[in-house]
Formats: C-alpha cells, sequence, structure tokens
C-alpha cells in the first residue's frame, strides 16, 4: 500500500476548504493517520511549491489555484516522480537471439504510451475536479 | 521490478515465431532468466487458456491468433489480476469529518477512471501488434 498519493490530495483538500489554518494533528485526525506521515508529505508538497507554511500563523496554504493544480502535478511531488511508472521490462534478455536483442526497445515504447494515457488523465484532473466530484457525493448522500 | 508481464510476452512472441516447438530451457536462454520462472509464467499462460504444451513434442503452442491477444489478457494473465490497479487509498480516513468521510468513494472512482484508461490501451494493443512493432524495430536496425 503506497497512500502517499491519496493522502496528499486528502491533505490539500482540507487546506483549501479550511475556514482557519488546520495544523498537522488537525489533518492527521482527518486522514486517520499519524502527524509526523502527514509532516512527511507536507514536505513533499513544500518542496514542489504546492503549499508553504504560513509563518507564524500555523497550518498551511495553498500556493496554487486548485483547478490549476493538476493530479499529475500532486501525484509527481507525493511520489517524488517524473511520471507515472506501470510496467517494468526483464533487464538480461540475450542480445544474441533476434527477439531477445529487441524485446526491450519495443515494449519500451508500448508501455510508456499506456503510461502516457494514465499521465493524460492524471493532468486533465485538477483539485478543484476531486473537490466538485466530493461536493456532489456529498450533495447526494444528504438527499 | 515485477516482470512477469514482460518475460509473458517475450514467450508469446517465441512461442508464436518459432519454426520448431521451444521448451522451457530455450525461452529461458533468450529471455535471460531460469527455465523454473518460464515454467511459472507457462503455467499462468495456460491457466488462462493462452497457451497449451504440446503433449509428447515438448514445448508450448499458442491457443488464440495474436491479433486476437490484447495485451490486457496476458497482462490478466500473468498478473494474476482482473484489472489495472494503479493508486492505493487509505484505509482510515475519520469519518466523523466530512472530507474524511467521502474521500474513499471521491477517490475511488476517479483512479478508477484513470486505471480504466490504461486498461483501454491495453486492450486495444495485441500480442500481433507487438510483433509489428517488433518487426519494424528490427528492419530499422538492418538498414
Amino acid at each position: 500500500m503506497d497512500t502517499k498519493f491519496s493522502t496528499a490530495i486528502h491533505m490539500l483538500i482540507l487546506i483549501s476548504e479550511a475556514k482557519a489554518p488546520m495544523t498537522s494533528e488537525q489533518i492527521a485526525g482527518s486522514v486517520g493517520t499519524n502527524p509526523s506521515y502527514i509532516r512527511k508529505i507536507a514536505g513533499l508538497l513544500k518542496k514542489a511549491e504546492i503549499i508553504e507554511s504560513r509563518q507564524g500563523k500555523g497550518g498551511f496554504s495553498l500556493l496554487r489555484r486548485g483547478d490549476e493544480l493538476t493530479l499529475f502535478q500532486i501525484y509527481c511531488a507525493a511520489e517524488e516522480t517524473e511520471g507515472v511508472h506501470l510496467f517494468d521490462i526483464h533487464r538480461n534478455p540475450n542480445d544474441r537471439c533476434i527477439v531477445g536483442r529487441n524485446i526491450q526497445p519495443t515494449l519500451g515504447g508500448m508501455f510508456r504510451g499506456i503510461e502516457e494515457k494514465a499521465e493524460q488523465e492524471l493532468m486533465r484532473q485538477t483539485l478543484q475536479s476531486c473537490m466538485d466530484v466530493m461536493r456532489e457525493n456529498i450533495r447526494r448522500e444528504q438527499m
């Protein structure tokens, strides 16, 4: 289980929606984890210039508009990566075999194409679209 | 590194292209692994009715046409899964918080949508399209 990405989105929704600045302890209480894990994710989001600590006021604030902050940016920040990696390729195919010699470039290109589709979807969605979907869920819950 | 999927594709190209039946030992020599790993993947591909052992003749044969065998079918067989799983969601959000209560259904639906895009790409590609890409790579290598 790697929940850094979902935790980062959860945190950013709280930071975006909270009327008063929220501390790591308060965010941890909503996410269901410990404050040190929240501070770790906050450090990654700060490094990517998505949030900042509110000096002297406690808590965090968003440095970008929700509709300009894509899930791809949040994913890359939380996972410390530059893209989605879905499939590994075996490392030692035999290059004296014509299939062995050509399998890595062949699958490398095809796998990257599939990973790019997932990346494009992550770029299409924003923190704002998460909040819109959540609001719609809440509206239905209350009906 | 999980290379069951790429190994399965490599094996299936060999099985499809070989003029004489290939044994696990010969396939392992091209993939660059040991025969027992090849037999393990072969077992998964047999279970999914993608290949069969050639009784009394040694080696394996394909049970489907290359242009009807999608990468999604190969992926599901090799990974023993029913779909692509990209993102985990934290398990214990606080349901006394409105964000905590709604984060799982919100992200669950959005994440599944992104995973489905990757699945659709895997369904669009076939063993035949891998072989076509490989043939094009080989042609360029020889120019």
